[in-house]
């Protein structure tokens, strides 16, 4: 079976096992109330299908890392479609507090059916994936079931944490780069820690190995989001400027930003003065490219990826489920778009 | 100790745990996320203190149902704290999705902070529960805390199904009794059902006992819930006009109120010609009364006290906690206020 065989049936394996986890009442009167989730999922409604589902990584993570370090990957599921339902519960509260009205090019929930189902259908989601969580004590075992939930808990709670400093930074007009790393560790690395650390245990991998693989996960994590954040100003779609993607046109807190907020120079100035206009984005994006913020940054991506791929290669991940872990991991780390 | 020293040594305990729960983090730029918590607790800011709490009445029923069964109450704590978190997550969700400015007489958290911190800030509290929850691993056994998860995670599922049915049934003209029903079962009965339970699993009582006080529970609550619809409508406070305690005025679909308009009567013409005002409030209590929605009611909310009161005799509750949540029970179910 090649590569993509592989990651294709894990892919599959997954949408099963979520459509599982959430479409479980049978009762007419929760009819409507299973669609808002399976809309979200992009299982549903207008412009539903694969496009709508983004990549699925962090469950193909949990399953990579099991079947990696020894295990029967069919007895992660569980946990694989929790890890997914968690990002969603998370996607669609980030959507009413961002207040955007798209997702992958569809109506967000919030702006379908407002706020109160929207908020009521993320916690209904996030409580599924802990549930589903829960069945690894028959696919694995009680013990190994316990562990788990109490690291998916203590990513969301970091996940909270994460969130809150990210709505607190955006009035503050210039931030120390450790605030950054503080609220990027909660946002984007904890749930990616939890899903390679998860797929070891539930492969029954040792103490160290486990910790391994959290490291992996979590240094991934960290890397993806400085990789993000130079595709958010320097990737084609940013460079525009007429497309939302432009971080300086979102006035995000990114880490180049807060590079050249910190430098004190033309372009912390111009930041100051207000929001950023269309036009204005590819001379910003030269400016602040000139000032260094682009290299600083492809050197922080740099270092967290080697870290990444250190921690990788200590986790010693084997077979063919190996070696495509080591290739989701570098085509995340070197994308463009 | 009389009932009044067990109660309120059981309160001040149930306080301390809670501080515990929620006031974790040391690292000074979260000091301003715990504080929003702190607030909505009641433990900080304007008009905090004792009636800014609520009556603790879930984490109150975890160790009087654990120590009633023969428990050792101090075991059940991590429970307590966390189905307290679970109720205070819910309401500060409800206070955005019901617009209500003010709870207990002090500005609602998405009122004072926004709703995006709001709304996260109740994620990392229904998060904060669930974690203190497997505390019990070490005060019971894991075994026990597994479990109890299990119980905690179905009820706030059911939880987020009741508070689907209520928003939907905002835009309905009227609604069937049984649908009624299902809301309530989520939105009330189902957190009281996992006190009631998980208290009594904690103390290690066998299942029929188990399932006893989780009958308990769930009648409690369904007869608490039409209690509390009695009082929305005919209470002191519902009576003058001049409160939003009226259910008359915020349109609610209670009990009284959905049996009215199944009447077709005087009532349910005046509400089908739109949002009842402060003046018509007593002449429209009046009619409902005229029509058997008093009685009705009234019947309903006997029915169910007499299950939960034959479910708690044959939980068959033991000792000076006994009679104290004996006590709870009928104090709940008579009051007037």
């Amino acid at each position: 079976m090649s590569k993509n065989n592989l990651t294709n049936q894990y892919l599959d394996a997954i949408e099963e096992e979520l459509r599982r986890a959430v479409l479980r009442s049978e009762e007419p009167h929760l009819g409507h109330f299973d669609y808002m989730m399976a809309y979200h999922l992009g299982w549903e409604g207008e412009g539903s299908g694969p496009e709508a589902r983004g990549k699925r990584i962090r469950p193909l993570l949990v399953l990579l890392s099991n079947a990696s370090a020894g295990g029967n990957w069919q007895a992660a599921l569980p946990a694989a479609a929790a890890v997914e339902l968690v990002h969603n519960f998370s996607l669609i509260h980030d959507d009413i507090e961002d207040d955007s009205p798209l997702r992958r090019g569809r109506v967000t929930v919030w702006k379908k059916w407002g706020v109160p189902q929207a908020i009521n259908t993320g916690d209904a989601m996030l409580t599924l994936a802990h549930l589903w969580l829960l069945r690894l004590e028959t696919t694995t075992s009680p013990t190994i079931a316990f562990q788990s939930t109490k690291i998916l808990q203590n990513a969301c709670l970091l996940l909270t944490q994460g969130q809150y400093l990210d709505i607190a930074y955006e009035s503050h007009a210039s931030l120390p780069m450790d605030a950054y790393w503080h609220m990027v560790a909660g946002k984007t690395a904890a749930l990616l820690t939890a899903c390679t650390e998860i797929g070891a245990l539930t492969a029954g991998a040792n103490e160290a190995r486990c910790q391994a693989f959290h490291q992996f996960g979590y240094s991934l994590g960290l890397a993806f989001q400085a990789q993000d954040d130079i595709l958010g100003i320097w990737g084609d779609a940013a460079l525009t400027g007429k497309s939302t993607a432009s971080d300086l046109l979102a006035g995000k807190k990114s880490l180049p930003i807060i590079y050249g907020l910190n430098q004190g120079g033309p372009f912390a100035r111009r930041w100051a003065e207000g929001p950023i206009q269309p036009a204005e984005v590819k001379g910003l994006a030269d400016q602040l490219e000139a000032e260094g913020a682009l290299l600083f940054t492809r050197q922080s991506a740099s270092e967290m990826t080697r870290q990444a791929l250190d921690s990788l290669a200590e986790a010693n991940p084997t077979g063919e489920a190996g070696q495509a872990l080591i290739d989701l991991a570098n085509q995340l780390l070197s994308r463009q778009g």
